[in-house]
């Protein structure tokens, strides 16, 4: 008998209902409202309609297994979703990260126990990724303090973070300390977009959330992840390990015109210690794409990374595209992007299955391991008994 | 003995002389400024160093030609670069498109000739993109007299344009009536970006001109390609051919996402014809990505575009990427991306070669075609005498 494949989604938010309690209080944006009896969560910046309808599947965890077990999902790694907390003052986020990463500890360690895969341990359905107080003027104690408490939570496997920092980005070298206690706990940092870009790029026409979902959030994505590059962060935590969302954006297919772009501005040529492309096999990125051709080549550029680290001989070997796969990994997106139409599947989630099924070059074992395997091994969840 | 074939760069600009003197003439930016005996041209809003210097290459025939006879480039379809007429009042921009315009022909009818690929015409080394006087508040009379002298106009082959169109975008309807005649007139329009992405995105680390170029650029290439097909232009226009500057910028990484988006948004769900996809194999791309595992994804995401016509069977075939290089066109955006250190030929300029020649899965006739049959046939340069 095969040994049962596990299926596992990374990128699945809630809405803990501490938060939506939060959310709810407000007058501004970030903000739930109600409208003709139906909350509404209203959580972009210039949103052109009042939001998006809300109900239970944000906040409430048996619809989360119910959608699960409608998918096949085995375990879901469960993460805040934006804007986290970045509205907040130092003071309410650093109250609230402790008490939203004790509720998500909570949240997933009485969730119901699988059985694991062959000769491994137990799991549960949920783990979980923590929040720290990301905003502007926050004490780096009360950060490294969040780490630690991320790091001793049992089902905290990593942190979510958005791309403001503490209002300057992440690049910003403060954070440095932040970097070095997020490398040495070993937790994964989820980086995920919320802001976009302005807004004024989308124009008049109403395209309702089509240009800031579809592009404005990779930009965002691509924009952080390049910065960080740029900045040095991963030829100073080698051992840093970043999940970019939506498979990393743009990033993938703009890597070589950003290497390009580096050679050839004297500001920067001579700053990173190998070509731009390297850095990439460094990232873990998220399978939420929709396309399989769109996996494929994120799995290639991962695969290439190898040969742009200084000193290797660009182009003496080609590594085919499989060997960039385990570091790919199933997602959903949950609970956004629901079917207009009431379906038994979402087929949101049904496109990214069929896409991580239809990649050319993949084997059978390396879309196994993207379906769940590489979030076993990354999440540390898969450890022999 | 084997026919010649030829290497024909779409991607390279020009400053006609009238047009630096414009730019030589002007306090504010877009303009030429002389510091420390050194020309600089500053083009981007907001740049962080006095721009880059200039010199006879951006002007000077001689020094095009010479470019490419040390690259061994046969033909040249040669554009102004950005910000073309944009800071121009509608009397100025009319008056100087139509002399520019006329100014372009002139450089290209008296270029050197050359003998085409067996049983061909003849060819000349350069042809042209003209402009429109495409600025706020200009009539669509003067831009219809533009788009008949650049069709009149016999070494003129298309006309480039930046995205700002009457300054509310290319998705305002009031372009309508030019997309209908350069429709007509078979002119390509190559859409090139110039604005980039609002620079607070780029934070406050010196990161030279590497954000803007490198993400900037593909990000406005992305918007205004993706407005275009939400505002269902090529629903209108079938045979309208565009060609996107930077191999689309991240548009074919993010089309499948982009329908993803469309479908789940009741704004727009019903909107267009067929799948965001189908609408990329309506575009050419410029194969200006400086790495090959990008230029092959490219090409699969041009191949694919059939499958998603409305009421073609998604999946029932995949289409080789072979397919979808016959849209892909090489490129220099020379004079731009000089070499740091004096070398004999550009790296720029050989990064773009290799990439083209050592995509997986293209045959040699397909290179061949993308690094110049494929413009020789856009251009209807290679008619059968």
């Amino acid at each position: 008998m095969a040994t049962k494949k596990f299926l596992v989604d990374i990128h699945t938010h809630v809405y803990l209902p501490r938060y939506a309690s939060l959310l709810r209080s407000r007058s501004s944006v970030p903000k739930i409202i109600s409208l003709n009896n139906q909350e509404r969560l209203v959580i972009l910046p210039n949103e052109s309609t009042a939001g998006r309808p809300v109900g239970p599947q944000y906040w409430d965890r048996d619809e989360k297994l119910k959608f699960m077990d409608r998918h096949g999902i085995d375990v879901s790694i469960v993460s805040t979703a934006n804007p986290w907390l970045d509205f907040l003052t130092p003071t309410e986020a650093q109250k609230i990260a402790l008490e939203l990463n004790d509720d998500l500890e909570q949240y997933c360690s009485t969730s119901p126990v699988i059985t694991g895969p062959e000769n491994s341990k137990a799991l549960k359905r949920m783990y979980g990724f923590g929040l720290l107080p990301l905003v502007p003027e926050i004490t780096t104690r009360s950060l490294l303090d969040a780490v630690k408490q991320i790091s001793e939570s049992p089902h905290l496997k990593g942190l979510i973070m958005g791309t403001r920092g503490l209002g300057k980005g992440l690049d910003d070298e403060a954070l440095d300390p932040v970097w070095d206690a997020i490398e040495a706990a070993e937790l994964v940092v989820f980086l995920h977009p919320h802001y976009g870009v302005d807004s004024s790029a989308w124009g008049e026409r109403d395209n309702g959330h089509v240009l800031p979902l579809a592009l404005g959030f990779p930009f965002e994505t691509t924009t952080v992840a390049t910065r960080l590059i740029l900045s040095g962060v991963f030829d100073r935590f080698p051992r840093l390990r970043l999940l970019l969302a939506h498979s990393g954006g743009a990033l993938p297919q703009l890597s070589s015109r950003l290497a390009s772009c580096i050679d050839h501005d004297p500001v920067v040529a001579s700053r990173l210690k190998h070509d731009a492309r390297f850095y990439l096999g460094k990232l873990f990125l998220d399978a939420v794409a929709y396309g399989s051709e769109e996996l494929g080549f994120v799995s290639d550029v991962l695969a290439r990374a190898r040969h742009y680290e200084k000193g290797a001989r660009y182009g003496s070997s080609t590594t085919p595209r499989s060997a960039g796969s385990d570091r790919m990994l199933f997602g959903t997106d949950h609970p956004f992007f629901p079917p207009l139409n009431s379906t038994e599947k979402w087929r949101s989630v049904v496109e990214n299955l069929e896409a991580i099924d239809k990649v050319q070059g993949w084997s059978s074992v390396d879309k196994d391991a993207v379906r769940g395997g590489n979030a076993l091994s990354l999440f540390n969840l898969d450890m022999k008994q």
